[in-house]
């Protein structure tokens, strides 16, 4: 079940304010206004929509609201229960038969990636066959990941390039006209905004989410493996001590010095 | 079939106004054109051509207009109108053996690429020289379609490239005469023209653009391994049900976590 | 046999010539000599060449001309008579065996790679050790190639850094010699030709040659592969309909929509 | 056992020592003081802290602190040692059989890694799945210790670009107020400050210590593979003799152009 | 056997002649005075040592002398000996067998690798573990030669960086106190001082030397995996001709047109 990751709204209001302090001990409370130009920010918003919108296709832009959601979300994974519950699956499955493991499915297990893995099980297929299915859901998954982040890295691509075609905008606009010197300044800074706008969306926003999300369907892809290890082992009929002892290799938190693999019942809590 | 790819022509749009517009509210409306200088043009294009000309063959090069139309058009893909037609032709299959596809070829499926899959199946081929065949033609199609799209990334890496140049020309120029300083301004802002062409050409066109199809090619080559699976699975005599998991795996929008994978008939619609 | 790649010099001429014609509109005639400082070369090329000589050995530096030669030669496929090659091969080979395309050889196959593996296959030498044999050729081909190219690739990298080595070198003496502001234009002026120049020679000669260089490589490799395929085919006295079907999935051109595969004898004529 | 890496802090305190001298060098030591800005350094902290929240999940970065614990910690690996304990390990096996190794394995064998495989081994745990477990065991040290690093990395990618916010947003301020000149200069060398601290957080800190963890995590990899070669051929009563040459082939320091591999006794002691 | 590489010292002279005369043509033998800054110098210099203290372990960086040395280095291959070699020690052994290669081994085989590969398959074993005991060796040797050659690229990246560090530093200094415009001129030129070291480190030095000794590594690696591809073959008591076309392919120079391959005796010398 999946939770507010609350450092990503943390760690976008801390980098505004971060930049709200640094102009108010610059130059007062007064100069914060001076960083709000609506017309600065609608040419990098807009240069970077446009990017977007030659870039990719109405269906995938569509998705983009769902993507940055994500990057607010979190899901924990227990590797401990996820271990356990296969070792018990694997002990029943050797007591009792393939087809004792329905009934318990309804209880005990409620990862929808793990109960149509096993039913494919109970159902009778191969295991070649289960495992082509259940890789075959993975790989799609990663690859749509893959789609959803990549507006986002392009976004990153793209946001300070267009500040600086902004800023280059109105540079040019200045040289063209340097008649009063007393504008030059104001004008200067005014052109600088949009690079200041594009490197703050894209070192605060896109790049650091895009990243997250990177990161969280690594650690899914890695959850998935596992779980059809996991199948795989128990529909073969896989010795339970065996297949806990190579489930346990994958999530081992931190090799311990002076520690008897064997004995020890602890289990390391994350990936 | 193709259809316009509306959002292309709309980025570009988008783009040229947000720059219009910033140049309209920095300095009104004549100073639109102070921003168009067939000079300044020519020496972006002109040096992204000749830069282009020695990096391809003329044979490449011919195919520039047809892979920017490409940027412009749209495939839609019915996923579940697709395992569909692999679920009827693997039921017809195993009902009345494999030469009974070929009459209903004709009617209900219109991919060409399905039909020379399941023709060649018809033919009694093997499924290794059929699978052979098929990923040769996907390959192929792969290659083609990456040394086309090279042709807008180079001209992206090259484009701000050539708008450093016209600026550094234009610099020089600038510099080696300086007795007047009324005319300084406006030689810079001349000067930044081409690096400010370089980067919209770059950030709006090329780019994205080359993005965009890369985009289109991973969708078809998806489509076509999907597509590959299921000729080998109908000619393989596979079990229907089995057959239509496993392409159901490939094509799932979104696990949803309380859903039934078994009793749903429901399939997601999209890549 | 390679002909003449036009594209190149035409590229580079009208690259010279878009710098040109950027000079003479900014400043006429005149300022085209301004352009032309033999020291501000001496500091590129010197650079660009001290470095290549760290980088490379004798040996790789001494083909040098040769690999620049090659980005001006042009070798056309004719992919419908190779494939038409195989099939009357494969054709012959069923009919009367192997042993008949001795006589076959000398008349009707003129590329020596082809010649080779079909020779060592009526010697009678095992397919995959004829396989080995001539991937071994392709691999140290592309290997080779890859080498030369790489000091082309290099010297794109360290035009733009001697250019700004030269820049940065007449800046430090200008600014520690400021009496006569004078000549402080005419000094940066001269201070940013370096600059330029690494740009062009990146941008037009080293990058562009080095990428065509690449492409040729890979359409070098892609034919030897298909050959590879063909010799194979002929060997193994694969039915001559398959083995055409097999190469033209290579070499086909485009997917037609409307395109019956089978009764249509058109090919495509092109990679 | 992990000893103090002394390089680590060496390295950090000399970089800072470098910075040092030369702003004393340039201006004495009243100067030092003007690089100190609490004001600087709190946007560059503040805004690398801030992307790292969005970019990670609280579990990630409770990490942080232990990672950077490990750059300052190093383990000597005695190759000679290892290769002499599989010798040992093999020996006896092939003379009194697996299980003998049991009793060994208290008293010689140190490494936790190596006592899991051999203990594997006596417990009758086939070769691939024994190869299975210790790999899964590495793979997943691998990418625990590929995902810490890559906050590092992170960290050295959103430095430099903080650094270029802060100079941005004080630009902006300066810029639009020039009243007085006096202020210029010492306003710009505040708002390069914090570039300034971007470039050296990169170039000093983040940037080195993610390579330096890299490289670890390489030898660690690289040891246990030998340990995994060593194991499997203990368990599959490989001759010893053999072993030793074999282990002996990843652990050559050089090879030396006049000498005899079988006669000499000699190991190299490093990787 | 190795010899000295002249091309490495003629290029770092030529380098530095470059910008010896750069500085003379501006301005004058006096000037190149200027350019020597011991405290400069010794910044650029202290910020590379100090980030490579922190980047890699004291046991890796004190093989960085021998690894420059290497650069300097230079090993000729006659391949059409080593091709000679192998058909000589294939004929041998199918006429006198395996174990009549041993007296050949102490006059005719000079190269250690070949004699331990020769050894091993007198001394009995399987073709397949000499194959992993060689390419273990070359592995190892690929991974050593890439740890050394890193150092070097590192400090590559580091050069410019701190460079720029310097130069900061100095421009801070200078900004903070603009009373004396007098002093402005020479100040900047300092400054700019470390930003030209760390280019001419980097494209001069440190890139150069790190490109040529993965030019040698790969070359090295080649000739390795020809000479596994004999020894494998005389094992095995391929047939000398066709072991000679194989190893033969590997190493052809060019392809010629008009050129029989089996009458002719001519080899190409060079990799």
């Amino acid at each position: 079940m999946k939770k507010l990751d609350l450092f990503t709204p943390i760690g976008l209001i801390l980098g505004l304010v971060v930049v709200g302090l640094a102009i108010y001990f610059n130059a007062g409370m007064d100069a914060v206004l001076l960083f709000m130009q609506l017309a600065s920010v609608s040419i990098v918003f807009g240069g970077v929509a446009a990017a977007l919108l030659v870039n990719f296709t109405g269906r995938e832009l569509r998705k983009l609201p769902a993507i940055i959601k994500e990057a607010f979300r979190h899901q924990d994974y227990d590797l401990q229960e996820l271990n356990g519950t296969f070792v018990m699956l694997a002990k029943k499955a050797r007591k009792e038969g393939l087809l004792a493991l329905e009934s318990q499915l309804e209880e005990d297990v409620k990862d929808p990636f793990i109960k149509k893995g096993v039913r494919l099980a109970v159902d009778g297929i191969e295991p070649e066959m289960i495992q082509d299915i259940l890789m075959a859901e993975v790989v799609s998954m990663e690859e749509r990941h893959k789609r959803g982040r990549r507006i986002l890295e392009r976004a990153g691509d793209f946001a300070p390039a267009w500040g600086m075609v902004g800023t280059l905008v109105a540079l040019v606009i200045m040289l063209n006209d340097l008649d009063d010197p007393a504008t030059l300044g104001p004008s200067m800074a005014l052109a600088m905004l949009t690079t200041l706008y594009g490197a703050i969306l894209a070192n605060l926003f896109f790049n650091p989410m895009a990243s997250k999300l990177e990161n969280k369907t690594e650690t899914e892809v890695f959850i998935n493996q596992i779980m059809i290890e996991g199948v795989i082992g128990v529909q073969s009929g896989q010795n339970p001590h065996i297949l806990e002892e190579k489930l346990r290799a994958f999530i081992r938190e931190k090799r311990k010095p002076e520690y008897d693999i064997r004995e020890s019942g602890a289990l390391a809590h994350e990936v």
